[in-house]
């Protein structure tokens, strides 16, 4: 049976879809209009999502949202995709760290941000807005990727992440960062997951 | 070589202290006041943790900061404890859903809420604080853990957050939450942990 992924256009969900397209495996998109409160509904998308948010996946007996839950089970469920470090890699632990980082950090502190909210570096577990881009571009300084050569699941939570903030202008500027969009644009997996995207907004 | 923990008396360093309590693991405290900017330009310190913020670990050649990253990390790394199941469990999706919760739905959801910042269920990963609530009180509702019978270090995340909320009054009122956070203040490691945070505090 394979792997069913709830999904919508222009969300979160992308992510996923990228990371599926990267993995190579069986799956089949089902399309939630999370605008449309009778869409939404539909009961086995609720069982893995009670929010009713997108990405949300069934695998078998397993039901999940939420991206970086999902992406962490997906890239050690299909350990020959290569997209997590085993258990013993001593990468391991980067890994976990950008696996949380989007988030754990990225999106509070971008809502932050943008929200106009008061900032707390001490006190908010993200720090803030620049901190986290202080610790993005050092992550990325060495590159090409966030664990250095090899392509992870992390580099798909943050490179979706750093795309859509391109998309809507809220990138900072930085070499970089903009590199490294540019590097995970030149992904075929990327590339389809989008083409999707685009297909969808019509 | 055992672990240090970098830890800091009141805040998200008293997660792992809990955690690295229930492994049992040897581990030795390192007390950084990041209050203190001088305390914190310990440079093994900001190895682990470039924003300055506890806990961060080291683990021989592993650095690492954020209690999730961190929990992810160490509840592997000692498989013996039993507070991660294993990758082939049918309860790991459901664990990294849980291990996943605290840095990316209620930390950010409840700053939303005390900051009195708008909210956007539809637009915000996290939801908002009322639907975080619920999915908690429903995943508590069969208990005794978030997994169910097995205690994990999904508890230790979550239940250290809740506590720190009963402390402060901002847990909402709720059966289930008040006897959830009873069920781990009667563990002896959290209680442990919590001596220690005491006698720092003087």
């Amino acid at each position: 049976m394979s792997i069913k992924l709830y999904w919508c256009a222009q969300s979160r969900a992308g992510r996923v879809l990228w990371l599926l397209e990267e993995i190579g495996a069986d799956f089949e998109v089902v399309e939630i209009d999370v605008r449309d409160e009778g869409a939404k509904a539909h009961p086995l998308f609720r069982i893995a999502s009670p929010m009713g948010k997108v990405p949300a996946i069934s695998d078998g007996d397993v039901n999940l949202c939420d991206s970086a839950a999902i992406s962490l089970y997906l890239a050690d469920r299909f350990p020959e995709a290569g997209l997590a470090p085993a258990l013993d890699d001593p990468l391991r632990a980067r890994y976990l760290y950008w696996m949380v980082f989007t988030p754990g950090m990225l999106e509070p502190a971008l809502t932050e941000k943008f929200g106009g909210w008061e900032t707390n570096r001490f006190q908010h577990g993200w720090g803030d807005h620049d901190s986290v881009m202080d610790v993005l571009k050092a992550g990325l300084a060495q590159g090409p990727w966030l664990l250095g050569k090899p392509f992870s699941a992390a580099d798909v939570l943050v490179g979706a992440s750093l795309h859509y903030m391109q998309v809507i202008g809220a990138l900072p500027e930085s070499d970089v960062l903009a590199a490294y969009v540019a590097r995970c644009l030149e992904r075929p997996a990327f590339q389809r997951a989008l083409a999707r995207d685009a297909a969808a907004a019509g």
